[in-house]
């Protein structure tokens, strides 16, 4: 047993009785269960095409005037400006492992050796996507606060930085005294007052961006909201 | 004139004659002129409380498989989890551009001598809050893309990373062929596919959050969703 309570698993087959992991009750009201599978289901999918993702975390302890909390976890800003963990897809015959540290090699400079290699101890779940064909395996990964910091600063001289990566950022795990800043905010994802109006104005007078293109653009933008939205 | 065509503005007083700039035609639309002041305006409002930020950005050339952009833009999360651009209160009578170069070096530990001082010739606009009673005032600089990337870099080692900065990023500034991803979809903003499930999940697996703190985030974040939006 590791120190969180999970059994070891070494290799990827001793993953085959790996079962469903409990889920918080109000994601569980949301169905989310229903495209949860195990790992032995997900690699019974053989046309559907896998992909790893990581949420790198670390214990900390940090009381801030906003608000305390006691662990970082890191998400980032990928090429199509939506956040989401740092992983992607697996190669055929590719083993699930080599293909998530390649990834995370090429989106934050990740190095196994400074950073602790992943290992099949920190699955966590798998997801399909029936429309995609995609099978998602979740690996959650507890780093030193050290080693997540190194990984923060790294981040920028990734070989993917600024093609598939565009940031990335440390989740606020704290609800502010207003009830909304903080977490609450952060899942719903905004920008604050009128900073996105700013934006817009800011790209207008640089001239990277010209009326039309900026019509367009906020069409795209609304039509995107109309999309079926998964949480 | 400057190379953008601006006239230059050696000190603030010389702003007092700074008209208000053009905005897009679908920010008129939206009546965003409506909260814009012109510098002199804005410095009557003796009550009101100055805030000052700025929008980086670097012209570069960066052609990916998903989209091309012409300038890197710096925008960063904050405490509140929202995004926006770094700056923040002035002090009751400190000079805006010291203001601000403070704010820089605590959230970014920007450099005037490194990453170029910011002057008047850099004003944008200025925009009251009623209700909060503030007078934002916006400034858009030029820097080298060195200059950008060495700012990227250092975001990590500021004073505030952590506590008022949550990570900076670059605002993906194309549209992809599905019409959505990149730039409408920053501004929209949104999580990729299941990652926000996934996070909500791995904070629970952790330890970080109960069941019931759960409820709580999600009614919370739910509720934000019925507050005013402010585009």
């Amino acid at each position: 047993m590791t120190a969180n309570g999970r059994s070891g698993y070494s290799c990827m087959d001793d993953l085959k009785s790996h079962p469903l992991p409990s889920i918080p009750r109000s994601l569980n009201v949301r169905s989310v269960k229903r495209e949860m599978k195990t790992f032995a289901e997900a690699s019974a999918l053989s046309f559907y095409k896998p992909a790893a993702h990581v949420c790198f975390w670390a214990p900390c302890y940090k009381n801030t005037m906003f608000g305390t909390y006691n662990a970082a976890v890191m998400m980032h800003l990928r090429f199509d400006g939506t956040f989401g963990f740092p992983g992607g897809l697996i190669n055929r015959g590719e083993d699930i492992l080599d293909g998530l540290t390649r990834e995370l090699k090429e989106e934050l400079a990740y190095n196994p050796a400074v950073h602790k290699p992943i290992t099949y101890d920190d699955y966590h779940s798998s997801r399909i996507v029936e429309d995609k064909l995609l099978v998602l395996h979740l690996f959650v990964v507890e780093l030193s606060m050290d080693q997540f910091v190194s990984l923060e600063k790294n981040a920028t001289s990734a070989e993917e930085y600024g093609v598939e990566v565009f940031g990335t950022v440390r989740v606020p795990l704290y609800t502010m005294n207003n009830k909304y800043g903080g977490l609450p905010a952060f899942l719903n994802n905004r920008f604050i007052g009128c900073a996105k109006q700013e934006l817009i104005m800011a790209l207008f007078s640089i001239g990277i961006l010209t009326d039309d293109q900026i019509d367009e653009l906020i069409d795209n933008a609304n039509n995107m909201k109309l999309a079926p939205n998964r949480m």
